[in-house]
């Protein structure tokens, strides 16, 4: 494992930004109570920036946990956009069902519980694609999704340098389906890829045409 | 002086993307044989994205030295959107304005000599700001831009972790100059702020209204 930045940079970004949503700061103290993997603030700020160029109509999340990310989404869309979030566990679907009806964004969420790799291709024109699953099943996800994406749809990837194991060499099937993934991305024409060094690594891909 | 991003990721980053536009290819030459300053490829990607994604009419950049970073914006604008470049050496402008007269972007770039300050403003509706100028004049950049800056404008602000020393305290003027340029955009309600831990550190800050 490689520390991807540099923990006084992070610690200084963090210091950065303060941040006082009960719903978002709970669900950061809950995430770090569990251990539960999750964009972090300084992934969900990028994502409230994009989704504010965007402007998109939908924004489909492979893989949302409780819906912290949903919630950086949600709260930059416009009010008639939407946000799909999924999740084969029934308890965080509940939780997030629960927070956006109290924090009034409740309108603008999709709430499905079951196989991201199921419930995503029942969508078409996807402007935002956000794929947080299994590792292995990136190449598998983008692959499926193609032909729901909507003309120059921004694919955002997270996890795409995975604790800095895809710099390593290293070859369990996580690693593996980081790294096929990422040159699968970069050696298509129809996609222009980067990967911030930002957290676990964040992988824009712009969607060209 | 802190690594940012740890040197194994750069290379692995690096490693993904291939160009071969042979101007690019020369610009990041002869930086590299001047240890010119310069965003880096990776940035580059990164702005090329932010462009296809934002559809400005109008980039300015304060500080664009011989014109890596408006290569990057200049291919990504529409052909009836702008970019503005300024730098204070003639010598840059005319590298520059050679290169954009044979890769047949022309007629998407402005070329101005002189101090950014006070080129800059003399736009108006700017959709993205670019600032690269000497780090002690980022926050009088910002203030003196603010009334040329279009609605929902994006501020991109490169050397935003400036060699990593805002995060250990260094009190050169630099330093200092970077360090109350980001407490400043962090402070204002009008901003949408995040710090990209990208190459010397990306702001990206997103006006609200």
């Amino acid at each position: 494992m490689i520390p991807i930045t540099d923990p006084r940079i992070e610690e200084y970004l963090k210091g950065l930004t303060t941040e006082d949503d009960p719903h978002l700061l709970a669900m950061e103290a809950m995430a770090k109570e569990l251990t539960f993997p999750f964009v972090d603030r300084l992934v969900g700020r990028l994502l409230y920036i994009l989704t504010r160029i965007r402007q998109p109509r939908l924004v489909v999340e492979l893989g949302s946990g409780f819906g912290y990310s949903a919630w950086w989404f949600a709260r930059a869309i416009s009010i008639t956009g939407k946000v799909v979030m999924t999740d084969h566990a029934p308890e965080n679907i509940d939780y997030a069902r629960r927070m956006f009806q109290e924090n009034g964004l409740f309108d603008r969420l999709e709430f499905r519980v079951g196989d991201a790799l199921e419930i995503g291709p029942q969508y078409r024109d996807i402007d935002i694609l956000f794929i947080d699953i299994d590792k292995h099943q990136y190449r598998q996800a983008i692959e499926t999704m193609l032909p729901c994406l909507a003309k120059n749809a921004l694919v955002i990837a997270d996890n795409s340098l995975w604790y800095g194991k895809v710099a390593e060499g290293e070859d369990d099937p996580e690693t593996r389906g980081i790294r096929e993934f990422n040159e699968f991305m970069f050696s298509r024409q129809d996609f222009f890829p980067t990967i911030l060094p930002l957290r676990d690594g964040v992988m824009l891909a712009y969607r060209l045409g």
